[in-house]
């Protein structure tokens, strides 16, 4: 092999000890490098990882809600290119059809006043700028793709931070940072996103997100004033 | 398919809705797609939107003159995977040397004024930073690449808009997106843009660039005072 | 092949003038356009270019050791595939292992005052929010990667500076820029591998990297108040 150190690195360090790390569980660390992996369209490591998800626990229409979501917040070619990997590992582990998620399921129920706010809020600002942009954030997004209940929240909330901070966007981060932390994630283990990513989609990407997670972490355990 | 959701918001709502909305043709979501595709280096997605491109109108010499413009803003690596894929394309269609454009050509006209204060400003910034830069950017950039008569300067600019919102580098979108728009783009076909690139690009972009176009599309229209 | 101008402005331009510019050897050329690639993730571009690096007069040690250093500066995926890329190049030129760094290697000496003024400013900040971070930012980077002496000090800082502009994470150039040119890195050729990465990565990454050069180069040549 080309770089000794690098597999030396790889063997003792990434997946001998990062992986072994005990704030966040094996089966997130595979959700979260999956979609990393996704989000950076890097396919020829896929194969690799969601063979390790599997093993780890995840379920095959996890994996396909996974792909789903990322075509949204990745891009389609990402997740089409993701798919086809997929199919061809399912089909060596005889995963069928009847074990993933169906095209059409029944939505999860919608939390009416949340959403509302989320969505004038977002009219007010680009409604006008780019109201297909707006349509479709609302009616696809929210009153569906997130709806679909082969993913938990928490676990969709997970996938998007992490397209986020492993594509360089860290503008959107605190407003889905703070929603996986309200649909479960702990901040250990958003910290320990953070760790696992680091090697993942690179130290510049962590390094950036970092002050941002900061900014999170601190308005959340602030106390309220007047409350 | 691994992604049966995926496959059924591919047809219904991606092929069978978004390429059909009106403020956008199907030959200018064309050359988005292509242009987002070879930005964001996804070589395998680009024969069937290649394909797609010709079907809609896009002639093989624009198709040309997008890659090598692609190579300056994108990135000569970018440009080479796609050249080798359009080729095959093309021998798959019988398209010939002679429908593509020639590698010298007759330069259009330079817009000498425009371009002078577009030079000034980047020399007086950056003439001594980097210096190599400055000159190459007027000299092959702006005094020719720009100049090449076989690709529209409104659709030179899509692309270069294009290109900007999907690879994550707003911060020259105002001068693109402004130079699009004097060349013929119209504020609904911008803001359509961002709808067809969502899909193609992911939403955390698309929302990175929405606040740029906003602001560029409320200076546009401002009232010029003392005018 | 399909844009005929590309391939004009690939002989005439980028080989037959770019890389013969006088600021940057092209042993440089040759270490930011691999680093620049890997960065990028765009293998298929890589046996010519690490042909090249190596007829430039690379070692395949420096080129094993760029592998391991943008594993953790452009993510695992990145370097894995890259050095999957290197095998092969290396093996059709008769390369052996013994010609390759070993994986463990006597360190050079640290710094220890410099690196304990970084860690102290990076734990302060980041400490509590991703304690994993930093520690591995301390242990394994700058007290183990750093140090290995496969590849010279500035040459490493050079690849972390190409790896950041190539990724659009300007946020880290300056931190990285100046312990380049700390290094050893001359203004010259900082601002020629610009240039240079113009064509690699693409001119909207270099437009946003300018102004930070701009201000680290400023700063460096300002006179100290009071000294």
């Amino acid at each position: 092999m080309a770089a000794p150190a690098l597999e030396r690195y790889t063997q003792d360090l990434l997946l001998g000890e990062i992986w072994k790390r005990p704030d966040l569980s094996a089966r997130d660390r595979s959700i979260v490098t999956v979609a990393a992996i996704i989000a950076r369209n890097q396919p020829v490591e896929l194969p690799f990882y969601l063979g390790r998800a599997l093993d780890n626990g995840v379920k095959p229409a996890e994996i396909s809600e996974i792909i789903t979501h990322l075509a949204f917040y990745a891009g389609w070619p990402n997740a089409v290119a993701a798919a086809n990997v997929a199919s061809a590992v399912f089909a060596g582990r005889k995963i069928g059809p009847d074990q993933l998620a169906p095209a059409s399921v029944v939505l999860l129920p919608l939390d009416k006043a949340a959403e509302d706010k989320r969505a004038n809020m977002v009219e007010q600002d680009y409604g006008k700028v780019a109201p297909g942009v707006v349509q479709y954030t609302a009616d696809v997004l929210f009153r569906e793709l997130w709806l679909r209940p082969g993913l938990a929240a928490r676990d969709r909330s997970m996938v998007t931070v992490t397209a986020l901070v492993a594509s360089g966007q860290v503008a959107q981060v605190p407003f889905h940072l703070n929603r996986a932390m309200d649909k479960g994630l702990a901040e250990k283990q958003a910290a320990e996103m953070l760790t696992h990513l680091a090697f993942y989609a690179g130290w510049p990407n962590v390094f950036s997100a970092m002050p941002v997670f900061k900014d999170v972490f601190a308005k959340r355990s602030a106390p309220v004033i007047g409350k």
